[in-house]
């Protein structure tokens, strides 16, 4: 497929810099360029040269000199959109930039839309539509895990999964509409136990697919810790200790319009978003019943509940905030970690295991000091299995890959159930059909206008 | 001059984006991205490869794949440090973006410090130094004025201007020399009116030069234009219809701690800076005082004075406001326009000409209608002469260029008046190369690690 019309965008990150790249693709980029390009050897055309070189010159607008530049050719198919594509690094001044984009569409580009430029590769064939999604994934990518998944993805490893899947299908649904041709004859091609086999098969590799979620989930968003607790209980000296204890990397969540406050902090390549609430005390007042609501609210989101409690604080009390957290908590599979701090100032030796569910753990720590914080961070990273990411086995993190999925195993459960009370096979045919439709939406092999509408308008511009 | 260390950054703005680039300048920086490189096609290596080509692959950490990136390959002397150069074009991802310059590092580049590719350069004799301080100037570049002398100091317009200077000066300089060889015979090789012509015409256009300083300063920063008036007096409608009025570009500028409310709008490409201060009133109250005195400060630093006020006011009030603020103005060359605003609402037919100094201007406008806003820009406007720019005339912006040359302009009037009283040669010749040694200074023949040091240092890095 081959577009006429060129896009262009600025494709480094927004702002000031040493440099910039504004990229070009289409069908008569390198032309384009070619009509603003002024080379210091006379008569040079960037059209004469060839692909994968790199060339030093001048853009012009008219007689004025926008930039210095240094343009990259590259030529269909072999670019990153199968098209013919320019890259230009300028200088990194924004004033430049924008100057740069407006000439472009004067001459004859138009702007590039959110991950145009990934679009186009997935339908020129580039790469298929997870590939694609994994782009994005990529490039949002802020732990070591979601760089790991995202680029085993971008490489095509969850895709063969999903190839080989439908390929083995493919094959056995070719043989019952075979027998579909053939019906009046009562013949059966395809071998029904081993096609049962199969179907069983691929149903389990589908499950354990839809099991991966959870860790795709939680590698992709992070581990959700609501820390309960009062404000003078030590939340930020404890997050502080993380930090020291790990050399981890915290970070803002920016941009987002959230009424609460979230650390981002990467312990050995896992995200722990830790949210804080407020504290959980009965009260008649208004505003703080909002707030202990929202304590409510947020603890149930969360997949670890570390209630922070103040070891100088009376026994009553802490016990009393102890029994609160954990009815909330109630029998959901989340985990509470009673972190009781300030050892150093006034230590507790009281047993709190009847307040407790057994996998509920009580932690004595000292966030000043850093006494046990290598204690806590075991017991957060022990939520999250990664043994499986070191193993290379396919994670989906992905929403719209897990949904597929969920209707992919569903089709293919009728299937599986209508083949032992044997039903025909132009309906088993059609169960098969459904499942492979469902499968091929993750690779793109079947795709919609609104699918891909979906999936690109959250893309970077200029990707 | 070769450095056997590799220097490496990442060039393209902080943050997310669709890709970034990060580069490497050294002599073996080919053959350390060899190492990390791993080519699609089985064998491939960088180092075989040719100058200004283009390579895809992934860079590996041991077995871990940090990227699959886009290689440009540049080679000693044709790059932009004059030395081996690779520029690694990776998703934009900023965790991708470290964990590159980290493996980067642990393979034996080091961080580049601002400026240090630039700085290479122009040690490598790639640009001179007033070349080097114009790309900063480039890539800080935000109005169409400010780009245009930036791009042609960069191109080396006003290089060739004082290498030219100091050529016709070296010519004579030899023949003073040479008289001072032969000074017992009492001859003169140089011909001492011509000197003298010469020295006279070369102090006229170092003189022009100094002044084009004003208007170099302007485009650098901006006009500034003090606006003084009360809150309700319609300071934010009239940016506004300003902005509308001339399709200008409004920024704040950012990353400052200044406690005065600044913007930017860039009208037919010069920058205006538009500072608002409190209002003028005559008070006993503390702190509306310090108010007035930081009024007071702010139209001591302006070149344009906006008084604002309001068409339905007491004229008593108007009169006593626009008295204070000429009082203000005093006798210096800043000029005073009185905008009289919502003449849509209360038109007043008062003739303040006494009032003001004949260089000053009243101006009846309606910020909300638009009414005579294309007036005050012109009057805005014709404060900048901008008519220089277009003969394309050399500018000095740099204040480090200025100093320069007024320490080469009273060397050069010590010669001159020397020659006029008849000193002898050698104490001529002392004082020409005086002019040379500060003219050489703009260009960098001239230089000490201390001039070098506190150019770069503003450099942004990776540039």
């Amino acid at each position: 497929m081959i577009y006429n019309d060129i896009i262009c965008a600025i494709s480094t990150p927004q702002g000031n810099g040493a440099i910039a790249v504004v990229r070009l693709s289409g069908n008569e980029s390198i032309s384009l360029i070619d009509k603003l390009y002024s080379s210091p050897k006379e008569g040079k055309q960037l059209i004469d040269q060839t692909a994968n070189t790199i060339h030093f010159g001048v853009l012009k607008d008219g007689d004025k000199i926008i930039d210095e530049v240094v343009i990259s050719l590259f030529r269909n198919p072999n670019s990153y959109t199968g098209e013919d594509l320019v890259e230009i690094s300028c200088h990194g001044s924004e004033y430049i930039q924008q100057q740069l984009l407006q000439l472009l569409v004067r001459s004859g580009a138009r702007l590039a839309k959110p991950g145009e430029f990934t679009m186009r590769a997935f339908l020129n064939g580039k790469m298929d539509l997870s590939q694609a999604e994994a782009v994005a994934d990529l490039i949002a990518s802020s732990s070591s895990s979601l760089h790991k998944v995202a680029m085993q993805q971008m490489r095509g490893g969850f895709s063969s999964e999903i190839v080989n899947l439908r390929d083995r299908l493919l094959h056995f649904i070719s043989l019952l509409e075979l027998e579909l041709d053939f019906s009046e004859e009562d013949v059966e091609f395809a071998d029904r136990k081993q096609l049962n086999n199969l179907l069983n098969n691929i149903q389990e590799l589908i499950l354990k697919l839809l099991k991966s979620f959870d860790l795709g989930n939680v590698i992709k968003n992070g581990v959700p810790v609501a820390i309960v607790g009062h404000t003078n209980v030590g939340k930020s000296t404890l997050l502080n200790q993380i930090l020291n204890e790990d050399k981890a990397i915290v970070s803002d969540i920016a941009g987002t319009t959230r009424d609460v406050i979230e650390d981002v902090i990467n312990i050995e390549g896992v995200s722990f978003r830790f949210i804080d609430t407020a504290g959980i005390r009965e009260t008649s007042d208004t505003i703080e019943s909002i707030g202990i609501e929202r304590t409510y609210d947020r603890i149930s989101k969360a997949s670890i509940v570390l209630l922070l409690v103040d070891a100088t604080e009376e026994i009553t009390e802490i016990k009393k905030a102890i029994k609160t957290v954990e009815d909330k908590i109630g029998n959901t599979d989340k985990k509470l970690i009673v972190v009781i701090n300030k050892i150093d100032q006034g230590n507790i030796d009281v047993n709190f295991g009847e307040l407790i569910r057994k996998e509920d753990i009580v932690l004595k720590i000292s966030a000043k000091t850093g006494e046990n914080i290598d204690q806590l961070i075991k017991e957060l990273l022990s939520v999250v299995n990664l043994s499986s990411l070191n193993q290379n086995e396919v994670i989906v993190t992905n929403i719209r890959h897990y949904e597929a999925l969920e209707k992919a195993s569903e089709s293919l459960q009728r299937a599986i159930n209508g083949l032992d009370s044997g039903i025909t096979g132009d309906f088993l045919a059609q169960d098969i059909r459904e499942t492979l439709h469902f499968l091929g939406e993750i690779t793109g092999e079947i795709s919609t206008d609104e699918i891909l509408g979906n999936i690109f308008k959250n893309f970077c511009i200029g990707k």
